[in-house]
Order: C-alpha cells, then sequence, then structure tokens
C-alpha cells in the first residue's frame, strides 16, 4: 500500500507539537505513541478503528490517547490526556474516542500496564464469536497469551441490547476485571485488547496475537492442535519478548518511509 | 496497490465536468459519487465490475451512476444521469451498466435510501451459493445486517437460464423487493447490494458487510456462531454508524494520494 | 506492490522490436501478448512459471510466446515464434519454456483457439489435488466452466514418476485431448490451462477461473453448493464476456502504470 | 508493499564491505547472502524474524549469516562469520541470534548442504502444530519434500519447558539429526527450517514449502489429498529445480527495484 500524501513528518513534529499541546509528558513517550498507531495500521492490526494508549510518564494517573482519527493519521497534535475515568484534560473542543474508557479502567486496575492496544484485528473477531472457543498461544512468538484468552461477553455486563462498545467506566471496569488473570482478552463480537509493559510491547503482542489466532484458526479445521505448555508460554515470553527491538525497529522504518514516500 | 498513472486529479475537476456533463445536481455530490467509486476499487469492494449510485439531489425520480467503465478509473465526466426506468438522461453515446436497473428500481421502491453499490466482494460471493446459508450480523460494525440478510434468487424471477445479471426492469424489480425487509440483499453466485441514507453509509456498510462476511465464514468453520441480537444490532445502527466520518476521511485521503502518486 | 524497476517501457518498444524479432505478425498482436503477461503477473495468475501465447495472426500454424523468463519481465524481443510441434523459428540461441508444448497441441487439435494460458495459480492447485473434486462455476463471471473442468491425471498418460511437467508432444497430445469438451483443464498437483478466442479471453477467463476456484473452495466448507446451471453458464460466457474489454482496459492501464513508476 | 526509505544500496556496497568485515568469503556469495535477505522478506517468508545462512566457501568449517537483524534491513556490513560451534569470529561488538546453532549443527551434519534458510511462514506453522500432520509435497514446484516433512517436537530433546528456540549446541544438535532424512523439517509452534546445495535453491524452497503448505491445508478440508509418489518427487526435483534461476532472477530484479524506490 502506497501511504497517504503530502503530509507533514508526524514524528519530526513531535516535541514541538508535544509543548504546544500542553502535554508535560517526555517527548519520546509521544513521539512513540504517534508511532505506535503507524505501525498498528500498516501491519493491518486496526483500520479506520482501534487504538492505542500510553500511561503518562510523569503522572500515573493520566493516560495518553489520540483524539477521534483514524490511527494512520494520527500527528502528535491529535494526542489527548485523560484521566482515568476517561475525562479529557486538554480535548479544546476535539472529539475524543467512545471506548477511552477502556485505557483509563484497565491503567486503574492494573498498576503494571504502561499501554494498551484495542483492535479489530481480522483473525481474531472470528475467534471470539464461536461458543466456547479459547484462544490459546500456538507459536513461541505469542507465549503472552498464557493459558488461554478469556472471553469478554458484554451481554453479562451490558444486557442483550447493547452497541458492544466500551462506551462507559462501568463497561470499562467489567472488561478490565479479566485482565487479572491474562495480558490479553478477546471481546465477542468485537474484537481484542491487549496489555503491556511498554508500547513497543503491547504493540508487539498487538501484531503477534493477530498471527496467533490465524494460526490457530487454521490448524483447528484440520484436526486437534497443540498449544504451548505453562511453562513454554513463560519461557517464550522471557526469551522472545527479548526480541522485540528487532520487529519494532523495522516497523518504524517501514511507517517512516511510507510517509515519507507520500 | 498503486493506482493507475498520470490521470488528472478527478476530484479536482470535478466542478467544471459537473457544468459540462449537463447535470444540474450539487456538485459535492458528483464529488463524492467519482470519490466513491474510487474507494470501493482501493477498499476491494468491486474489482473492474460494481457500481455505485447516488439519488439526484435536486430530482428525486433521478439517479446518477458512472458510464460503464471500471469503478477505480471513474472520473467526474464519466457520471450519467438515469430516471428510474434506467434510461440515461445524457448519455450522449457513452455505454452504460447492464445493471442500471438495480440502482432505479430500489430508489423507486424505497424512498429512504439515497445510494447504492452493488458488489462481488470475495467474501460474499461463497456466502450467496451454499444451501440455506443466511449472513448474519456477527460484529458490531455490521448491525445494518440486522436479523440477516435475504438472498435473492434469481431463479424464481426469471428462470434456470438467465445470466445472473439484472438486466431488465422485471428483474430490478424483484430484486427491489428483498429490500422491504433489509438494507442488504445477496445474490447468489452473482453478489450483494447494500442500501444506505446517504454515500458515505452505502460506502461504509458495503466495505464492512464484506469484513462480515469473512468473519462469519471463518467462524462457521469452527463451530456455533454467536450473531447479534436484534437490540445489539440496532444498538450498533444507531451508535457506530454515527462514526462512519472517520474511515470516510481516511479512505478519502488514501484514494487521493494514491491517484496523485500515479 | 511495487513494479520492478528502470526498466524500457515494454508495450512502447513493441513495434521495432518486432521487426527485429523477425516475427511476421501484426504488431498489436505481439504488444498485446507482451502486456498479457504483466497483466497475468500483477494480478496473481502467474508467479515466475506460467505462460500465455497466442496463435500466429497470418500463419495459423505457428503461435507466439516468449523465450523462458519470468512473465512480470516479458519485453517484445523475448517473444519466440514456434510450430505447432514447439519447435521454435527464431529462437537465436534463447532458452525457450519445457512446457511450449501445451500450447503447441491445443492449437493442433482446437482451431477454435487462439490464445492459451497456463498457470499456478492458488485456488486452483488446490482444487486439483482432491480426490474426486470437480470445478464447477459458482458464480457469473465463470460461465465458462460450463459443467465442470477435467482433471488432467499425468500418471494416467505418462506414469507414476513423472515431474508433472507436459514436456513433451505426447504429454502435449494427452492434454489437448481434455479441451474436446472444455475451455479450461485441471492439471493435478500442478495448475490449470485455459483457452479463448483472444488474448483478452484467455487472460479473462484465467483471472476469473481463479477467483471461481476460491469461492468454491470456500463454500465447500460451509455446506452443499448451488453451481450454474448448463443454461445460466451459456448465458453468462454470452453476456458476461462481452464485457472483458472493462477489465481488460483496467489492467492494461495497471501494468503500464507500474511499470512506469518501477 | 513499498521498502524502507533512502538506504545505500546493499548489494552495490557489497564488495568492500567484504573487505571491511574482514571476512574471505568471495564477494558474490556475500552479495548473494544479502539478497536473499530481502528476498525472504519480500516473498513473505520471514517478517523481522527467521534467517538465511550460507557456509563459507573457502573454510567449509565455517558459515556467513547476519547479525541480529530484520532479514528486510540487512547490508553487507551485517554479515558475520561463525564457527560450527556458533562462535562468532568477528562479531566486534554486534549481536547475533539466538538461534544461529540452526546452522552450524546443520553445516557440521551435512556436508552437501551449502545454505540454511530457518522461518516462520504463515502456512507452515499451523501444519506444525496439528496432532499427526506430515507435510507432503502436492504439487511439482514441492518435490524436495520428498515423502514428506519430519516434525521436530522440542520436547523431546528440551523438556517440557522450553522457549522453543534453539538456542544452544545441543537443541541444534538434535534438530540436524531429523535432516538425515530429509531437506526441510517442521518445528512445532515455531516454523520450519529447509536446506540446499546453494543459496538459491534454499531461498527457492522455502518460497515453495510455504506455497505447499498453504495448498495442502486447504486441500486437505476438502477430502482426501492426492500427493506425489516418490519418483514424482525425485523427477520433480531434478527437473523443476533446474529452473530456479527463473524466478531468482525475478526475485532478485524485484528486491533492487524496491529498494532504489525507498
Amino acid at each position: 500500500m502506497c501511504a497517504a500524501g503530502n503530509h507533514r513528518d508526524p514524528i519530526a513534529v513531535a516535541i514541538d507539537d508535544n509543548a504546544a499541546a500542553g502535554i508535560d509528558a517526555s517527548a519520546s513517550l509521544i513521539k512513540n505513541l504517534v508511532v505506535a498507531n503507524h505501525i498498528l495500521f500498516d501491519q493491518n492490526v486496526v483500520d479506520a478503528f482501534g487504538h492505542v494508549s500510553v500511561r503518562h510518564d510523569k503522572r500515573p494517573d493520566r493516560f495518553l490517547l489520540a483524539r477521534n482519527v483514524a490511527p494512520g493519521r494520527v500527528a502528535a497534535d491529535d494526542i489527548v490526556e485523560f484521566t482515568l475515568d476517561g475525562e479529557a484534560v486538554n480535548a479544546n473542543g476535539r472529539n475524543v474516542y467512545l471506548e477511552r474508557f477502556i485505557h483509563g479502567e484497565i491503567y486503574r486496575r492494573r498498576e503494571d500496564v504502561q499501554s494498551v492496544v484495542h483492535s479489530h484485528s481480522h483473525a481474531i473477531v472470528p475467534l471470539s464469536i464461536v461458543k466456547g472457543m479459547r484462544m490459546r498461544p500456538v507459536f513461541h512468538m505469542a507465549g503472552f497469551i498464557g493459558q488461554g484468552a478469556p472471553v469478554f461477553e458484554i451481554r453479562e455486563a451490558g444486557g442483550e441490547s447493547t452497541d458492544l462498545l466500551i462506551s462507559s467506566s462501568q463497561l470499562g471496569r467489567a472488561l478490565a476485571e479479566k485482565f487479572d488473570s491474562s495480558d490479553i482478552v478477546l471481546m465477542r463480537g468485537h474484537g481484542s485488547t491487549v496489555v503491556g509493559q511498554s508500547i513497543q510491547q503491547a504493540v508487539y503482542r498487538a501484531v503477534y496475537a493477530e498471527l496467533n489466532a490465524r494460526y490457530q484458526l487454521e490448524a483447528m479445521q484440520l484436526g486437534e492442535v497443540v498449544h504451548l505448555t505453562e511453562g513454554e508460554s513463560r519461557a517464550a515470553v522471557r526469551n522472545v519478548e527479548a526480541q522485540m527491538h528487532r520487529p519494532w525497529d523495522l516497523w518504524v522504518e517501514q511507517a517512516r518511509a511510507r510517509r515519507a514516500a507520500g
């Protein structure tokens, strides 16, 4: 795919915009959040929908998330600061995502989490709608799935007639509870949310969760599937995720080249 | 895919061509119809076949549709005005689509409909040919599928030896009747047609109907599938489709960038 | 995908090379054969393997086919003239395809055929290796499949230890016999061959045969599949293939733009 | 996909870097190893992970492999020389791949092998995790799979809690033993490794192993699958692999054009 045309370089302007936007987070944090948006789009994890956030590095009771815009188009001055209740601190009239509560409630419940990716990636949605299905880690890049991803059924928290969106603190809290036992949660008929201890880790996991879903979906059509043991999952997280700089560096380079070519 | 080369910018020339083409619709309507053609091609909803129309905004008994040309190549001066009977008002010798009757007869039967997309997108055709299959909404972007898409079996209206095309008013009327209970109709061995109250909505639905079909097709291979309840479908249409400007803006930007880079 | 770089325009030089190559066919025939190679590559019908030929328009006992080179790289001076026995008339030391006998023997047996495409496209190979499987036309673009594509099992003609290639006149004749009842033949563990009365028709059929295979493959996983009746197939060939200029024009434009952008 | 931008041409600088890197192998060997990395990335055999090596052409007890970097980004000065024990001779502080033991132990055990590709390509991982599954050659490009690819189950060599990586000589040796009877070995929950008598052959086999897996996976969903006989496999290797220059030349041209366009 060819990138969108004649943009300013969203990375290059990050530092100045950062000041302009009145957000007191470190410049590199915002820079990485912007490029994370582009990477998730380039890697087909998000389309016009889906979002990635990061916890504010100077105020752990705040997080940063783009305004209501497609991830592939996010620039530094689209980043908005939010309280954990999902209230925008510096929206200045800009529209914000309906589902910001996903992020705030997870940061509240999981102090260790520094970044959250919510997406509708293509192999995960089908897994989320099959009765009794459990996504399990089937290859070494996806040890973070642990002993299987819980499925959030919004009917339990919101009844039979919701729009499936996590559009309130109450629904956000119900979803966040599922993260007590997992770093990834499937959302029935909707997608998934994955957490990490850095933007890089959350992005890495979102990309490889999608691949794991695709492999599991294909393998299950042929027979009984071998998934990782608990020991394998833990070892894979420890050792394979230590290599995450390798895809990250590649993805950053690709994201910049695509946008520069636009 | 990179777009075809050295074109004039089809958006930029819209207003003048509009006058030149002798169509008394608003310039923005034609502009959006042209870009809708490009978006549907870029998003793999149409290939060389398939078409999108809009009801004339000053004459509700007329509609606008490109002449017989591949959607990805449509420019403003390819737009032709038609009566609801499918007669070209200003063809000036240009060839027109054999299946223009799809559009005219739906506009006649459904006064609320402002735009129609007909396509052969890749996951919908397989669903259309499985006996007893019903496409149902399985994720929150596709609430418009409601309680399931009817399948139009042309043998009922045209007998056992048609070419499957909706190439007459009679066949168009038979198809249009299926829209009494649905905003999307599958056409056996052919594709689908989807309607909206704006070009943006019809395009959005065509893109996400394809994704819904793909998800359903994959999930059905693994087990029993959970689809949206009637309440969920309605809420999803109300709230999720309110966000449709987000993909539309992205797609417009991509369509322009691709053609500018050609 | 971005096209290969800094090439001469293979279309532009066709006429001169034509003379240079010493082939007495019409310039437009060679020009279309070159672009057909590019189209088949761009549309993912061929990769480095597969080939398209055309019957010589002044000598029906000759046909034109590229030398041994990947189709996406063919230029006019790569075109070689062959007798129906598969002997190169003007190879001048250039290597030729091992499977040229496919083409020669079909032209010999089917006087009406003007163009032949042999490919390994991705959905057809799987269908060719399933016991008892028959590819049938399941949508209106693929009426030319008629009442189902015969499968050529090379073991019947060449025994249990061939390389599966049609590398002799004897094997070519055995394959050509299958075309008595069909315009497309699957080759077990290998791919398919399709014929047409023009380059445009053969290319069109190769592209849509692949799509038909994909749809059939997906639909069969979900239930019983409705295929076209004999009457529908005939009507579809008559009326839908009359529209083949529409994809052809688009594909030519794309092929040129991609190579110009290289 | 368009390649990453403003690089030096990694091919062009190969010879000088070669001297600079202090590796006494022939310049063309390093040049081909660099382009092999790019081809495997372009053909979707590797993403940020996976690697290709070549045996040193002057010292058969050494092999060449890139430092720890994504294959699509490898340049000549990223190439490192290793002993068969997996010790870097000229790392100069650069990080190396955890799994270099795959390569060293195969070169030790199989004197005929000149090149090794390890990858996680997308259709092979699913096949590797289905109990009792055997990948078999199903089309003529994949005769090298012979009578089926063994599956390496790391639990047999490393116990129930490994990270699935071949990160020691001991695990490398266990994997290498599987190559006594095959030129390709699947690795459960991980990917595959394939060997060849040249870089070109190993790359060719990695690309077509992936395609074979995809075809087998799709065909098995429809019914009983016909695979190549032993005689067909041997004949296909002998005759079809003799054509491997055709895809190689195409892939080299594409790899250069993509990087030049960056």
